[in-house]
Formats: structure tokens, sequence, C-alpha cells
């Protein structure tokens, strides 16, 4: 029975039973078991042998759901960071609850964890499915998931998911304009953009959605206003120094991240600029943090712990063998203003 | 053979085999292996009974490493909130790899989960070992996991912890004393302070460290200023209105958490006093935003990561069959002088 369910994959026609993958590389029924479930006690190159036969024939494991263990879903950050990592730790906790599955944690990033052992084990355990948070699966791994049956989605793919995998992030681009129109509206006009890195797919929709905003509003992107970073404190701090220590410095800097921009704030600070007097700032996320600083942060809000929460809830649908109803998702974003915005000073000569 | 390794059993002289225990509670085998293992389709009268012989005789169940699926450890919030949490978590996380074992994350706070059917699914994936943060576990809980040989370590109790059960926290009285004195010694004599819940044991031992600190320093302790709250922003806020806006106010504040600081400073600011100028203000914990805000925090640094990673290590030591060199481990906390404390203004009156 064609049980081809996994993102990504065309429709099968024909599915090879396990004896005729054990066949055709050569090893017995029980090794090509062991394959599938993750077991450490096979050699590399009977692995490898097994894994060729089985991607060729597309081959789709049928869910047999475990009874004796509960069920896992994993997931995956590629760096786990502040509360930004909390939020949609809670969001996955809460929908896996619900399903009576537990979590697994992994944090990719840190490179504590050999990634070819890491995903062995994470065969091994055989999740209902895995959440990856800006983390990423080469090709093959992709593949060794599908052939296991085991769903996977991405929350905030860093780079363009490839097609058919389902996605949840949320509307970077309209976060992007809606914060620069704010802007615009207190009579900025040299405003400034600070994102994450050009590699990460949000942080390059946040500047877009800034661009559009400036153009629909005929004012010129200024090309030594628009920044890439990381999305730390760090990064806003260095950027923001080089922005602001100069005499035509803007009047006002969106943020990738609220993290971002604590650093500008800062920058403003150790410059003797007043927020908002002499210079504005709006962040992204809307991490709790930044309503209790002074000045309270203007920022977008990005329903984080939502997010984790769609993500997960796609998980158990595609575990059930259903098909969700949309396969990239963006929730909403929302400006929320603050203390840190306001009119620009007075112009300067 | 006895294997009484977990903490807080006394020696136990004769193992009862499975056999005998299923013959005295008058049920199969199977059945007390289905109880042992945490499977559900065991009546629950049945359950209870066998359950009930298991802890007469102290049975204690000899571990047996799973070899078809990778191990797992289990971390346990009571409640999972900021970064003070993502560090405990990337603590674990970085023990746990270092083991192979991978980190299931549950928060009992919440409630969303009955806390049945979740100690239920804890038994079935038969775990290494839990970590408790903040989190507890009644004596019948207690007494399931040492049946099934599964050690359990606290980080940072809430209540009195019983006997023999391993902990890990910070020097909470030595971090309360050093924090007051640096206010003593910048001249302070109206010092408040802000902790948590007096049910919980390391606010309680914050207070009594900042009350010796002004005994030694021969200052009175004045009850009104000594305050309890939560550890979360909204505390330090209501507390720190209550203690600034009055003609006698203290000139400075030891708040019981970062975030209890952010609160206090909040409080300050809506009553247009400055900070460090009218008031000092430390906290405690040292979670990286505090060294970002205007004006930086002075706090009292927990190294909750280091502490985290050590209740990893004493549950890998204790599923080994092996005892923690030390059962009560407390590591250091220590004074972070930055921008927010400075000697009192003049005197009023």
């Amino acid at each position: 029975m064609s049980t081809s369910l996994e993102p990504g994959a065309p429709e099968v026609k024909t599915q090879p039973s396990i004896a005729s993958i054990a066949a055709e590389a050569g090893v017995s029924v029980p090794t090509v078991s062991k394959v599938l479930n993750g077991r450490p006690d096979v050699a590399a190159e009977t692995r490898a042998r097994v894994e060729s036969v089985i991607e060729r024939h597309r081959y789709r494991r049928r869910r047999a759901r475990q009874s004796s263990r509960p069920a896992l879903i994993d997931l995956v950050f590629h760096e786990m960071h502040s509360a930004w990592a909390t939020e949609i730790i809670r969001g996955v906790e809460r929908a896996a609850a619900d399903q009576r599955a537990a979590v697994v944690l992994s944090e990719l990033g840190g490179e504590h964890r050999p990634r070819r052992e890491w995903f062995d084990d994470l065969l091994a355990r055989r999740p209902l499915g895995v959440i990856l948070v800006l983390a990423d699966l080469d090709e093959e791994q992709r593949g060794q998931l599908a052939a296991r049956n085991i769903p996977f989605v991405f929350v905030d793919t860093a780079g363009e998911p490839p097609p058919g995998v389902p996605t949840v992030g949320s509307t970077n681009w309209a976060g992007g304009l809606a914060a620069t129109r704010h802007l615009l509206a207190l009579g900025h006009r040299r405003i400034a953009v600070i994102s994450g890195p050009t590699t990460v797919l949000c942080s390059r929709a946040r500047v877009d959605g800034y661009r559009s905003a400036l153009e629909d509003a005929g004012v010129a992107v200024a090309p030594d206003l628009v920044r890439y970073g990381d999305f730390y404190v760090n990064g806003g701090h260095t950027h923001g120094l080089a922005l602001l220590d100069r005499p035509d410095r803007p009047t006002a800097v969106f943020a990738g991240s609220d993290f971002q921009a604590l650093g500008v704030m800062r920058a403003a600070r150790e410059l003797g600029l007043s927020v908002p007097d002499d210079l504005s700032i709006v962040g992204f996320d809307d991490l709790s943090v930044t309503e209790w600083i002074g000045p309270a942060l203007t920022t977008v809000r990005q329903p984080l712990r939502e997010m984790a929460t769609t993500a997960a809830q796609m998980v158990f649908t595609l575990a059930r063998g259903e098909r969700p109803p949309n396969e990239r998702i963006e929730l909403a974003t929302e400006l929320v203003v603050r203390q840190s915005t306001a009119a620009p000073p007075p112009t300067r000569d």
C-alpha cells in the first residue's frame, strides 16, 4: 500500500517490501529493520547500501503506533538563546501535552554533539515527528526521515525551504512594512535598518518590507543605512555605533530583533543620544523584557508561541497520515507602539 | 542481588523477585512488569495493589541498559520562564550530549497536562534519570522512581528536600550577604530586600544573607523593608512602588531576581527617581539582558548553566549505579558590579 504522506515526495506507484529491499541490498530482513530503526549495530558500508536501495525505491515505512512507549516529538534548535527560545519551547510543550506526547529537545549550533550521531539517535528513538527551528536538514536526512514516515516541519527556515516541506513563520515582510510606515508617519526620513544575516530568509523579508514602505513614501533607500548582522545584542551595538557616530546619522533605526534593538539603545546611550528624543528605535519579536526596560520598546510582535503550537499540530496531523490544510503558514505580526519612538528631532545642519 | 543505589533508601537486605511480588499481589508476572514499565493497560485497582507490594518490600529493579533505543533524561520545570530556563536547558543539553542522551522537557506549573498521566508517561519512557527544577515529587512518586531504579536530582528545590535526595543549588545565602555588604560599603543604611516566595528555600536563604550582613554592620533590620513576592517583573514593580513611594524610602533595593530588579527600576522611573543617583538596585541571576539595559544592572551571578550540567552529571553517575561524591552541591555565586549601584544621595529630611 502506498502511503506517500511525507512532504516533498511524489506519489509512489509501487511499494517494495522489506524482503525485496533486503534481497536487492544483499542483506537479511532483520538488517533492513535495524537500519530503519537507527540501530547502531550495522556496519557503515552495509547501512549505506541499504539506505541507497530504500532511497531508490522511495520506500515508505508504514507507521505502526508503538504501544509500549509514550510518543515523542523532537524539537531541534540551531541555537537556543534567550526568552525567544523559551517561547517556542512552551508553544510546542503545550501542543504536545494535548496529544500526550513528550518533547525531546536538541541544540545543534553549539556543536556539542556530532551531527551524524545525533541524527542516528533521532531515528532510533522513532519520534512521531520533528520540528526544526532555524535548523536545517540535508537532502539525505530528509530522505531518511521520509523513508521512516517521520514527518518534519520547519519554524522560520534559514534558507529557502525545499518545495512541499511544511513551514510555519510569521509575516516578516508585513512586519517590516508596518515598522517602517510607523516611523515614516512620525516624520522620519533617514531611517536605518539592521537585520539578521542575509542567509536567513526572515531577515531578508523584513528588509524588503522596509524598502517597500520607503518606496511607497517616495523616500530613496540609502544603501549605507541597510545593515545585516546577527540577531544578538552585539550585532545591534556594533552597527548602532557605526550608524549613529556620524553627523548625518539616521533619526530612526528599525532593528531585526529586540536584542539588536537593545544593542542600538546601548550605542545611543554611549553616544549621549536620548531615546526617543534624538533617536527612535523599533525592535522585532516582542519578548516580554522589552515592555519593562526604559524606555519601553516599540516593536513588531511575532506570535512565537502560537507559531510553535501550529508547527506541532502540523506534525501531529502528518503523523496521523493526514495532510494539513496548508503547508506554508505565516501567522500575523503586529506593531506594538510603546515609548521608544517619537517624532524626529528638529533638522540639524 | 541488592542494588539500593537510589537516594534515601536504607540498604535492602533481601530483594524479592518479580514472581514473589506477583504471588503476593495475586496477579501474573507480566502484570507486575507492566506496572513497572508504566504501561497503561493495567486496571487502576490492580496497579495500586502491585505498587503497594513493591513499596512494602522496597523492591528495586535492576537497571537493564536498553540497547534498542537511545537514552533519555527527563528535565522537569515547575515553570519555564525567560532566559533563566534557557540557561538551565542548555546546561543539561550539553551534559546529555556528552553522554549521548536526549533531553525530554516538561513544564508542570502550566497544568496543561494532568500530573498522573504525565508521571505514568515518564515511567513508561524509562529515562536514565530525572532532573527537577523548582518542581516537586510527592513521596509516592519518589518511591515509584526508586523502585524502577530511575535516579532523580533537584535543582533549586522549592521546599526542604527530603534527606538523601541529591540537590544542586547555588550559594544563595552568600549571594545575599555579598549583595548587601556591597550596598553597605557604598554607605547605604536603609536597604530593602524583595525576595521570592517564603515557601521557596533559595529565596529565604537570600534574605537571611541580607539580614546577616546588616547585623554584622550593626544596622537594624526594618521589618517593613523585607518583602516577599514572586520572582517576576510584576512582583518587583508592585513592591518597588510600595517601598519607594514614601518619604522615608530606602536608598537601595536588593531584588531576588534580575526580573524583579527590572520591575523595581520601572517603579523608580515612574516615580521620577534616578538609578543609581537616587536609588541603588542589585539583582540576582545575571541573565545576559541585565548587562545591556541602561543602567547596566549590578547583580549576583548564579552559574545556572553549570548548576544544570552538574545535576545532569549526577544523574548519569547515579544511573551507572555509582554514588556521586557529594549529594548536596552549592555552586558559588559572585557579585558582578555594574552601573545600578552608587553611594546614597545626601540625607533627606
